[in-house]
């Protein structure tokens, strides 16, 4: 029996609802399938920071390292600062790992309505490829001066390896995906070392790939484009933080964000890859169970195609939009039911087994 | 007579073809409401660059310096790149004539569409205010090693100054605008060092304005937000760079950008302001006089707005608005019309002297 070993780290606030709950979907799923995923659970979150100063221990990355995938819920909650609490988590697994395609679907699910006018399901489906490993973020800078006189920088660091594999993982996606173009966010216009760079980059590696089209907006233009032509595009690639906001603002023209799904992809696996929702932590509803379980489930369904189990995968989505659309399902509040997050998912689950 | 000399740059492509357009309503208005709008052109473009090697002569802000304003068409052709074209004419004016505020509508106007389902003119009405003189832009850092081990550092640096300074204008601004809301763009969870300390002026600013309720957004899912829920803003305030972005996706969700407009200001008017709208040279179609000249027109009446000369600014939205829905109006291409840059102007100037 083919076996997986998986690292749930549910993180803080809804988190720790919508994975127990997509955990139950897709294990369903992997019994039907003729394997098993083994979830060992770290709980690892801002409460543990609260008591030991640490978001996880010491050995956190290396605990992590053996197993097949990271399956994450949220970080991040008030009363921990946010850079301390993803620097703490979230991003060392990314860099550690080098997980540095950050892949994200934009895709219009049946039964959910696009907040744009007139789009159903097939009219908003490209993806999004961010580079999740360098670039804006990072924790190079500092303060300098006092009051009156204080003054922060922050530093960009673009390696031309990093940018390079982002490039071409996002061409080689684009030819695979059949429709072939990529599309480039750039800001070469304003930011004046990195961007003109990035574009330089861009037209080397494109220029490898001559069956696959090219073009580049820059970033603020092409967040105007998702929203007026979202027709257009296939694969959208961006650096870090064009990337974050791209896909965000993906989900928001696709209706919510709470469904929306991403992995965070080692593409050489020679270290684990981590899937885990857009959404976070939502402290607003935390704790009440009527979280969303979609964007965790559709990122699981992510985890079990990277794992090669591509029928499980199928079998997942099959469940999740069948539901979207069933009558008689109960969703969640988002959605514009009265469910709860393990309801929801539990009808999902019945769904898939029925198949 | 009241007299004001305005510097007038139309700058690159359509810039070339909005900024007489706009002029002439602009004259229009003057005339009507008893003053007189004396415009000096200055020739500036990639042209020039092509021919001397420089946007502008080296003491071109000289030459500005003592006008009332500076009315921009747009900067950046294909043929020059584009962080030459803007650091060698938009971005210095901005920052040598400390103009660290832009401010931007966020409107939808009658006759146009949004691409947001249900949303009429009066449900999208709010400002972007952008930083706009520090931050992200910043021509240090720079390359350093050769082929595969090539590295790019770009610095942000951000000044209490200069972050004080605009947060300020927003409170303020809010106050006057009656709606008392101001909503920041942060991403404190993944820039480091930059955004905490924008967070926590952020809120030390805030804390001045006790009547001015304040929230904040990480950017990715504010971006989100202006297309789930653009209602629930007033006035939006950012660093350069998500100012820019958000203020282009902004005029995205209220149809168009090829009308939107933006105020370049330096509040404590020891130096001319700049007008300019959100849009670009637009190379695809420059030189054919059919680019939208709404854009450049609505520029002009914040112009006249900051003038002081506020009757003939809202008689140029009036007859913009006009326009917008006057069925006998032919407009141009881009909102589904036939007619030309000249004569959709012609028409506004038309309806303007016929109030
Ligand atoms: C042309 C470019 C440098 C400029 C900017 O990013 O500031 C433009 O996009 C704008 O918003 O005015
Ligand atoms: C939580 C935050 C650091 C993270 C990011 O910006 O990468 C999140 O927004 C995401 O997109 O995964």
């Amino acid at each position: 029996m083919r076996r997986y070993s998986i690292a749930s780290i549910p993180g803080d606030g809804i988190g720790r609802e919508v994975v127990p709950a997509a955990i139950e979907v897709l294990t369903a799923a992997a019994a039907k399938c003729g394997f098993v995923l083994e979830f060992r659970h770290f709980d690892w979150s801002c409460q543990t920071y609260l008591k030991t100063g640490k978001m996880m221990p010491d050995d956190g990355l290396d605990r992590l390292r053996d197993h097949d995938a990271v399956f994450l819920g949220a970080v991040g909650f008030p009363g921990v600062p946010d850079h301390i609490s993803l620097w703490g988590l979230l991003l060392p697994i990314r860099r550690e790992f080098e997980q540095y395609v950050n892949l994200r679907p934009v895709r219009l699910l049946p039964g959910i309505a696009s907040p744009l006018r007139d789009k159903a399901p097939g009219d908003i489906d490209f993806w999004v490829v961010r580079e999740n490993s360098e670039g804006e973020y990072s924790q190079i800078g500092g303060r300098t001066g006092t009051g009156e006189n204080e003054i922060v920088v922050q530093q960009a660091i673009f390696t031309r390896r990093g940018t390079d594999r982002i490039l071409r993982y996002a061409f080689d996606f684009a030819r695979r995906s059949g429709r072939r173009h990529v599309t480039s966010a750039t800001k070469s216009n304003g930011l004046y070392h990195s961007m003109p760079f990035w574009d330089e980059r861009f037209a080397a590696i494109g220029a490898e790939y001559p069956d696959v089209a090219a073009d580049q907006y820059h970033v603020d233009i092409l967040a105007a484009r998702f929203v007026i032509s979202p027709e257009r595009f296939n694969v959208v690639v961006g650096s870090n933080l064009f990337g974050d906001i791209l896909s965000d603002l993906g989900p928001g023209i696709t209706g919510t964000i709470a469904v929306a799904p991403s992995a965070n992809l080692n593409p050489e696996r020679r270290f684990p890859s981590m899937f885990e929702p857009v959404h976070g932590s939502a402290p607003d509803i935390a704790g009440q169970g009527i979280a969303n379980p979609i964007g965790q489930i559709w990122s699981g369904a992510m985890m079990l195609e990277h794992l090669g189990e591509d029928e499980a995968a199928a079998l997942v989505m099959r469940a999740l939009e069948a539901s979207l659309i069933a009558p008689d399902i109960e969703k969640t509040p988002d959605l514009g039911g009265n469910g709860t997050t393990a309801g929801f998912a539990e009808a999902i689950r019945t769904k898939l087994l029925g198949f």
